[in-house]
Formats: C-alpha cells, structure tokens, sequence
C-alpha cells in the first residue's frame, strides 16, 4: 500500500498504530549507535596476530634498511609492492604513509591550496577554487573543503558513479572547478559502484581547469559483502590513455582491513604528482612508522593474504548489512516513505525518506536511545536541500543491535512521514 | 702554540706536515658518516620489547576503550599521564600524536598562518610574519619557516640560551615578530642548556606581537650524556605567572627514546592552546595510532622507567662524543684554529673554525670519505654568514668510526685553516 496515496483517514488510522509501536520501543530504553564506520571488535581481532608479528631481530626491511631508525618518506620497499597491487598500480607511484588516509588527503587538498599542483597555474587559494561533490557523500570529504575555503558545488549520485551531464557543464567552462571526490567503489554512503564508462568519461572528459583532480578515494577496495569484491576499471591507466595523466589522485588504507587506528595509508598516482607530493611534504615530516607498514606486509604476506582476510570480514559485515534491508523491506516496502540501496559493500547503507522527514526521524530515533548519523551529514555543510538521506552503519553493532535499532529506526520513519503526509492532506 | 700568531714560515711548514697526514688518511678509503642526529642501532635495540609488548587482549585502554579503533584525537590516558610528567606539566595540557613532533610543529605553524591563533589578530600570513631563529640552529625548523614564507631574523646562542638583548631588540616593536625557536635542552647543534634566568626572560619579555609563540622544542628532555638529564625551569608555568599563559607551546618525541621512527610525538600547551589545536587537527585526521602508544607506555611503565632507560642510552653515547671531544682537545687544542661546545647531552656538538674554512672542510672531509652535515646548514637557508659553523652528529657510527672520522676531520680543519691563514699574509 503505497501510503503517499491513502486517504488522511486511513493515515491517521495509521499513525496511531506506529505511534503506538514507537512508544514502546522507547520504552525499552534503548541504547544503540549506528552513527559511524568503524569496525566491530570481532573484525579487529580477526588482525590480531598483527600485534606481536614483528619481533626483535626482524627489524630490516628487504634491502637491509633498519626500519626502527628515521627516514624512508615514500614508505618500505615490500609495502610499496603489496600496496600497489592492492590498488592496481605499480610500486614506484604509490607512496605509504602513517595511519591515515585522511590525513593524505588533507596534505594534497591543503598543499594545493597553498602551492598549487603540477600543471596548474599557482596556488589554488587565488583561484577561488571549487571541488565537486557527488551526493550524498563523505562528511570528512566536505569538512576538508569548508575548512580550507573550497566551494563544492554538488552533482547527484546515479547507480553508475556521479551524474556525468552534471559534472561536464561544471568543468566545461569554469577554470576555478579543480577537482571532484570519488569514492569509486561502495560509495560512501549510498554504495554505488562506478562502471567502466563512468571512469573512462571522468578520465577522458575536457576540464577547463589544467590542474583538474579526481580525488579517488578507494577506501573499500576489497570490502564487500557480497560474493566477491566488485571490479573498477583502472583510473590512472584511464586518464593516461586519455592524455591526462596527473589527472587522478588514489588514496586507500588498511584502516578497516587490520586495526582501523593503527593500519596504513596510501597514495598513488602519476611520476609527476608523487614527486609534486614528496617534495611537499618532506617539510612537515621524516618518515612514517615503518615498523608499522612492515606488520600489515607480514601479517598479509600477498594480494591473496588480503583477499582471504577480507572474507572473513565479509562474513562478519553480511548479516548486518542483511538485518538493515530485511527491516527496510519488511517494515517499509511497498508504503512509498522511504527508497534505499542495497551496497554489496562498503560500510553503509543510504535511505532516502518523504522530504523534509530526516531530520526529525533521527531526532526521534535519538529520543529512543539509538543514535543516527545527524541528517544533513552527507551533505556539504550538514545541508540537505530535501533534508531526505539519512545514513545507516551497521558495522559496530551486534546484529541484534542492528536489527533492534532498525525496528526503532522504521517505526520512526513511518511515525514522521505519515504525520508530513498528513499536514499536506 | 696559536697558529693565528705564527709565521708565514711556520704556517708553510705545519701545511706540509698536516696535508701529509690528510693526504695518508684519504689513501685509507674511508666511508664514514656523521651527518644526521639518528641513534645508533645498539640503541635501538634497548627498545625491542616494544616490538611486542601490546598483546593480543590486551589493547584497551584504562578507561575500557578499544585502541584499536578509530578515535581519541588526544592520544590515551595512561600515555597523556605519563608524557604530561615527562615534559613537566598536566595530563589535560597535552596531547600525544602520531611518530613525529616535527609534523605536529609543521602543524602548529602552517595553521597559525592560515587560520592564526589565539589572541593573535588573524592568519599570520596575512602580517609578514617572522620567527626568530637562534643560530647555530635546527635545519628543519629552519626549513618549515622557509617554506611557509616565513622570515628569519637571527640571535646568537650564548652558554645561557639565546641572546636576550637581541631577542627584545626584536619583539619588543615589532609585531609581525610571531614567535622564537627554542631547543632549551642540550640545544641543537651546540648543545647549550638555558638557565633559569633565560626562561624567565622569554616569559616575562614584553611582545609587540599579542601572539607571541616559544616554539619549545623539548628534543632532549632526558638525553644526556653527563652523569643526569640537566634540569631546566618550566616554561608553562613561567608564562603563566607572567600573565602570558599562551606563549609556549611545547614539543617533544619519544624517537630518540625508543624507536625512532616508530616512536610517539606529543605537544603540551595552555587550555586555550590545546583546544585551538584539537579543533584544527580535526579537519586532518581521525586520530593517532593509539595502539603504539599504549607500547610506550607499557615499556616504560613511569618517568622512572624512562630514566633508567635513558641512563642505558647515555652510556652507549657518552663514549662517542667523549671520542669527539678528545679529538679536537688533541688535535686542535691550543692552535686557535677551531673552538667548540662540550655539550652534556643531546646528540649533536657544534665547531666553530676559522671565518671562511667551514665549506671548504667539509668538502674536503667528502674527497676523504667523510660525510659532515653540509656547512651553513645550522643557519637559515643553509647560509652561515661566516662559513664557520659545523655540526657533528657523533651517534650513529661506532666510537672507532667516530674517532676515525675525527681524525680526518681534525686534519682537514688543520690544512684548510692554515691555507686561509697563509693566504692573509
């Protein structure tokens, strides 16, 4: 029964049904958390080993190098190695930092600002720059962008990657368009996949701006939840090919593949941007924690040591991801308050709820003892024009929390909208 | 005898005698190194427990929480505890970061130019900022100033810290004067340790600039090589009594404690300081790798776990700058061709020769298989205005390869001195 159709009678009748159950799920008092995309203690121990793998004598990297002392900036031989296959590139562009990829970005993005990028014309704090942002999309992306002065106009988000007509008539004519985020696999939230033609247009396409950057964010490379990782097609052959070889910017970590505070991050990208990025930073740092960078190569052995690793967190993260969808489905399928994906990876999930509903559905949720992501947070700003997504992560939690605060989290959806509905009639 | 006051005789004579033995010291094909202030790897190896001293199961903090995961921006409670005490102040003023204090000073600095700081007047790109650079200094502080476009007026060291004459003369109109470089301990490279008076003079001086930052940087809090870390007054407190609570900001590492590169960072400063600082990292990162905290901890246990520590530091140390010292006393002693800093802790002692002869030394020293840091490099832009000073890094090496390195570092300032001598008359 598609509720946007019913009659104010047979909503009112309705609402004081889900009214009614709402109240009584608070009244469980409840407390749950699926606000953020972490890992659950059962995936962290899974890398446990990680912990007590390098051992006293075995502190050389395989050139000799004594990694307890200072230096090495683009990272250890055997992790430039692993790393690039991991992100299908080779080890001479692929630089590995500290723990966070998070930070690279914000090196790049800030950097930019104050020095500019190869092929560019100066800094790009006197270029009023804009960075593009498909949406809904990563808070921490937008935060970078507030904070350093960036406009980001956004594009919407389509099965296939980001809306390519959208993106084309930004950077067509507009210089000051320099960038635009990607996360190109299980996109963060909605969980999209790019297709071949999506990566190839992003490569190929014509920017006004010579200095224009995909900001490949690859952070779930091989996090899925479905049969096997997805394939994407390679960006940085894709933009060589293209004759826009400095165009993509690939950042990955192992942040939610060992320990998500102590794994490693990566770059990779062309000869010219690494060397741009090396130089930058060789002001504000000595070397990375080597050490660390040799545990996760140890603990992993190879590309296939990754793969096996992954499936174990795969198994893991299924049924959560599975209690999310069978609560959409079975307690808001077919009432027309609510449209969701389905990602076969990644760590959320996107549900787009009646417009003007979200952020009073987590409000209530709140009230409830479970706490959602603040509606508004996949969007620049924290602002959602139709104030409609609302992101789930349903890592942390036990699968019975997750589907506990998903029977909260339904009964506030229909609660909310069918009152919205109501005001309208 | 001093050969400032010989004759061109003599001098010709001694310049046969000691380009011989130069000359026979070169025919040994030499490859030693005592360019950079790293721990020699018997140090390094004092720390090895590290390597597995966090166990699997054993990863929470005090208060319960799993660093394993993502978070905790200000580093773990036992690990605040402990560095508070070991740079003399409280747990709440300061923050444990990720393994290296250069980048938290990059951090500090990079911000003040973009966003400002507390009770400054804007971003200090915006007023034509410098920060006073004590000489012979820290090359990569210079090096951060630099590249942020930073300028660097300079005061000479004296055996109680910086020139305080010069530093008012300085600050005391000028406003754009932001802030001094301060190694207080066993300064870099001369090794000078500031007294009481001195800290309490940079505390008390009166700024132009309401923003005035000692930028502290405690290197070598307790790494001695005399018989005890020397003491020196407490900053923090200083400035607060003085009425400028926010003028030091305090830097310090344990990567010449345990690991240097896999070691933790930390900066300690006032409540208004720490809280500026947590709100601008915030947009760059997550959180530190906590789990190598908690290894810090755990090895060390207390402040008296880390002195005993350094004590075993101090003796594989000692010898080699006692070897460094003997050299120049036996060789150079009396000549008046070079003078020196005795320093009692530290990793670097600091040789002034004739005006005009340190390039040339160096250069020589690299033709006879001896690498010095390059001359000027103690100075902003690497320009020493004398061409005098030069850096000894002594451990690294072996004390054999310390004392071999002398030997042709001795003969090299002999012949290059008595050439310049000889070219005056």
């Amino acid at each position: 029964m598609d509720l946007t159709k019913s009659s104010a009678e047979d909503l009112k009748a309705l609402h004081v049904e889900a009214a009614a159950r709402f109240d009584g799920l608070r009244g469980r008092n409840l407390s749950l958390d699926i606000t953020r995309g972490k890992p659950s203690a059962d995936q962290l121990s899974l890398s446990d080993d990680l912990l007590t793998i390098v051992k006293p004598g075995d502190t050389n990297d395989e050139n000799g190098t004594d990694l307890r002392n200072y230096g090495g900036l683009v990272g250890i031989p055997e992790a430039r190695r692993l790393f690039a296959e991991y992100l299908g590139t080779t080890p001479e562009r692929i630089i590995i930092g500290g723990n966070s990829s998070l930070a690279m970005m914000w090196d790049v993005i800030s950097n930019a600002m104050t020095y500019g990028v190869p092929g560019g014309e100066g800094p790009w704090r006197d270029q009023n720059p804009k960075i593009i942002c498909p949406v809904p999309g990563y808070d921490r992306h937008f935060a970078i962008c507030e904070r350093l002065g960036i406009e980001m106009p956004t594009v919407p988000m389509t099965p296939e990657g980001p809306d390519l007509d959208a993106i084309r008539a930004l950077v067509k004519d507009d210089p000051s368009v320099k960038g635009i985020w990607c996360v190109p696999k299980y996109s963060n939230p909605s969980g999209e996949v790019y297709s071949d033609a999506t990566v190839k247009a992003l490569a190929e396409m014509e920017t006004a701006a010579p200095d224009f950057r995909l900001l490949w964010d690859n952070a779930y490379a091989v996090h899925y939840v479905g049969d096997a990782p997805a394939e994407i097609a390679d960006i940085m052959a894709a933009c060589e090919a293209a004759g826009n070889p400095d165009r993509a910017i690939v950042f990955g970590s192992t942040s939610k593949i060992t320990h998500a505070g102590a794994g490693v991050a990566m770059l990779a990208s062309s000869p010219a941007n690494i060397d741009d990025h090396i130089e930058k930073i060789t002001f504000a740092m000595i070397g990375p924690d080597k050490i660390n960078q040799l545990r996760q190569v140890k603990f992993f052995k190879d590309m296939d040591g990754i793969l096996d690793h992954m499936a174990k967190h795969a198994e893991i993260i299924r049924p959560k991801f599975e209690a999310v969808i069978n609560a959409l489905e079975s307690d808001l399928g077919g009432k027309g308050l609510a449209t969701w994906t389905n990602p076969k990876g990644g760590y959320f999930l996107s549900v787009d709820v009646v417009d003007g509903c979200a952020t009073e559905i987590v409000k209530r949720c709140a009230d409830a003892g479970v706490k959602i992501t603040p509606a508004g947070a996949t969007f620049p700003y924290g602002k959602d024009p139709n104030d409609r997504n609302i992101r789930i992560a349903p890592t942390l939690p036990s699968v019975e929390e997750v589907a506990s605060a998903m029977k909260v989290f339904t009964a506030a959806v229909e609660v909310v909208c069918v009152e919205k509905l109501l005001s309208e009639t």
